[in-house]
């Protein structure tokens, strides 16, 4: 089964976990749909721009093939090319062995080879490799790829499942501070509890944790049956869901109140957080059996110094009264995300507060070549076609710009600390060429989705054996 | 009568020429509104978020106030303050002896002091002062405050009035470039007029003309009614406007598919517009009334050097063919905003190409930061409550981060080419801390919208004096 759609968002993950494979029309290597199978080793191409898709009729038109839902196609992500009718696939005997643990699979000679090639790459490679991962099972399979730690662990989803969802809307509602907290309370243990397992799984390892990121309207319906069953659900007149909704419209939401933009706004949202996740250190650290935890708390979208001594000093009350409290012995970090330009050339002053650089490349590339993720496929084949760019940068990191500010950012980081710890945690982070750039400008690790872990680790030793 | 919308667009600007003053709910120092109404001289308040506008009711509600259509409001454009009811004004008697002309006004005191001051001012300076203006109306207005050149002519509305809209919304809808073309041949003549009208105002100022920036999305009707008379107009089915305006959709506009972008898929655009403003310079060079021109043409949105060789290549073509066959001498620069990081962080690289530099401080405020500017509004105050933000961002510039790529900008870019032409012509031309900025970090001249030259006239000879 292959969903197909213009796009995907977070409304969709239930219907692409169902799928074998994801399509979509707009798009491309960072929008949400890539992101999100690319964690799970799905199937998905992004961008196919020649598609035409009609919700109502259930039709996908192509040139002048007209497909109808139930009708057959095949996927091949490693080129993009989709083919109408069903062509015959295999599992890799790699992910057989490695994520499903199959006995027969581990006798595999592919399977054979890939456990030489890494065991050579883990002797020589001086870089560490992290994982995005935000549930135990991805945390659990990346391990089994070599992860060494969560380089990247978007809470995003905890805000999503099951009934979650009418706990931020009702924040998201409320109209005032005190509403405000009462609907995130009903969120922490659930958060809290997600951290636990996830802490667990990575038992002994770093697990990077970025506060929220995406802008309130990804949360709020945009449909007038939705609102209507929201304005029920939570008690208040239909007209206050519009205009709410109406009011959270951004022309850019790119560019616009997201990241720790939301938190300086409801400090409350970051009170909360906090308090998951280092709620669920502690009990993790102080259970029967217990865990070794490690966890950085990473906050998105810096561009001054001034937003995170805001979020810093926040944190930290918060996680000191927890750990006092419970009387453990948890040490967390606190960093940021530099994915900003200005993060990057100011980098000497973030790094006063910052104990940790994450470049999150994704973002630094959009705000660099001013390129959204999301509508670059309208011009990128001209691009690629008269060769003005060599090729997509959400794909391979550009050296030249975006790698110029990844290099700045590291220098005076460390002029300020020269122990900060640099990583990445963009999509560039499983491309061979830009993890090799990453070993260049002395990044301590490169953080990927967890089927591209054994390429990093091999990118990371051919960077440390050609030097 | 006072303008009261969310926002505005290009399809307002009837309206907004008719009104004394324009309110918003959303936005800030470099929306639409505020572009737009600074140019003309008009006050205006953007992002007065406390507003509840009501389209269909015609009422504005501000707390428990409703006003109604037809209702005196006053508004204080310096400090945003809106009032209720008619507070009396009184027009400055310098735009009255400047702009308008009047005898009277030129014998007030207040006029005096400012011509002494101009006067000082000219005497000390180093750095030139050029507008922002793109209507024969608006260069004479900033030629009489002493603008000497235009720094930027946005050519967006030469694609709008009348029914010009109509043969570029025939481009947008044509399937090939045949048919583009042939919709593209029915501006050029007015185009050439529109410039022909500029070149003679400014006669031996330069005319630095930016190419067509706004992404496509903004020609087309986006209301049911609207698409079905262009169907019509147009002579085709609905369903195909309906699809194309669809396609022209875009998450983020604001790094989308617009600027250089537009013209590397269509190069028909560029092509047409290098006709129009060398033709317009040739015809006005050649007149009977001989007028000296000095046009500077200005690719927009550039990142990356590709780009830019791509694109003058194209003008110069294009250009050297229509001087050669009207036999005349008109020399002409090409040259490019630096408005993307990208641009300023290889302004080395772009610097090979382009004869001139215009830092779009705008755009570059946007990117730098990760700001949109037209959804600011729901964070700044925060920002500025909690000393976040010194200031606005869109008001003054950030000389750490922003005028730090410009500072850059400037050095590579001479590096390359030492005698390079650099200017700015984002809204900060106008600000006096930004003009003193670009004073010292090299820049030949300031351009900002006609009301404020006199102000920049006087930052500049500041700068000079403090050193």
């Amino acid at each position: 089964m292959v969903l197909v759609r213009h796009e995907t968002s977070p409304e969709d993950v239930g219907g692409m976990w169902a799928a074998q494979g994801v399509l979509t029309s707009t798009g491309g290597m960072t929008s949400h749909a890539a992101v999100v199978a690319r964690g799970w080793g799905k199937c998905c191409i992004c961008g196919a721009s020649e598609l035409k898709i009609d919700y109502k009729k259930k039709t996908v038109t192509i040139g002048k093939t007209v497909l109808k839902q139930g009708d057959w196609i095949s996927l091949n992500g490693s080129t993009g090319a989709v083919y109408a009718g069903q062509i015959p696939t295999q599992v890799s005997p790699v992910v057989s062995a490695v994520v499903d643990n199959k006995v027969s699979a581990k006798k595999d000679p592919i399977f054979l080879m890939y456990q030489e090639i890494s065991k050579w790459s883990d002797n020589n490679r001086k870089m560490n490799v992290r994982t995005n991962a935000d549930t135990p099972k991805d945390s659990v399979a990346a391990r089994s790829f070599g992860a060494e730690g969560i380089g990247l662990c978007r809470t995003e989803h905890m805000f999503f499942e099951g009934d979650r969802i009418w706990a931020i809307r009702e924040f998201i509602l409320a109209e005032d501070e005190k509403s405000r907290k009462a609907a995130l309370a009903k969120l922490l243990k659930h958060q809290q509890k997600d951290f636990e397992g996830i802490f667990k799984a990575m038992d002994g390892l770093p697990v990077t944790v970025r506060l929220l990121d995406p802008p309130l309207h990804e949360f709020v319906p945009h449909t007038k049956k939705d609102q209507q069953e929201m304005a029920k659900r939570l008690g208040i007149p239909l007209n206050k869901v519009t205009e709410r909704v109406q009011e959270l419209h951004e022309f850019n939401p790119m560019l616009g109140h997201r990241g720790c933009r939301l938190s300086i706004t409801y400090p409350e949202l970051c009170v909360m957080q906090t308090k998951a996740i280092i709620g669920a250190a502690c009990k993790v650290a102080k259970a029967k059996k217990a865990v070794k935890v490690l966890p950085e708390i990473m906050i998105p979208l810096i561009g001054t110094k001034a937003e995170l001594d805001f979020l810093e000093k926040i944190v930290r009350e918060n996680a000191e009264e927890i750990i006092a409290k419970t009387g453990s012995k948890v040490k967390y970090m606190v960093g940021t995300m530099i994915e900003i330009p200005r993060a990057a050339l100011t980098a000497d002053e973030i790094a006063e507060t910052a104990e940790f650089f994450s470049f999150g490349t994704n973002d630094l590339t959009q705000m660099t070549f001013g390129y959204s993720r999301d509508d670059i496929g309208s011009f990128l084949p001209d691009y690629l076609n008269e060769k003005i760019l060599p090729s997509d940068p959400f794909q391979h990191l550009d050296q030249t710009g975006v790698g110029q500010l990844v290099k700045l950012g590291v220098e005076r980081g460390r002029e300020t600390r020269p122990n900060l710890k640099c990583g990445i945690c963009g999509e560039h982070g499983g491309d061979p060429e830009s993890v090799k750039f990453c070993a260049k400008v002395g990044l301590n690790y490169v953080s990927c989705s967890p089927f591209r872990v054994p390429i990093a680790r091999l990118a990371a030793a051919q960077a440390a054996i050609k030097g």
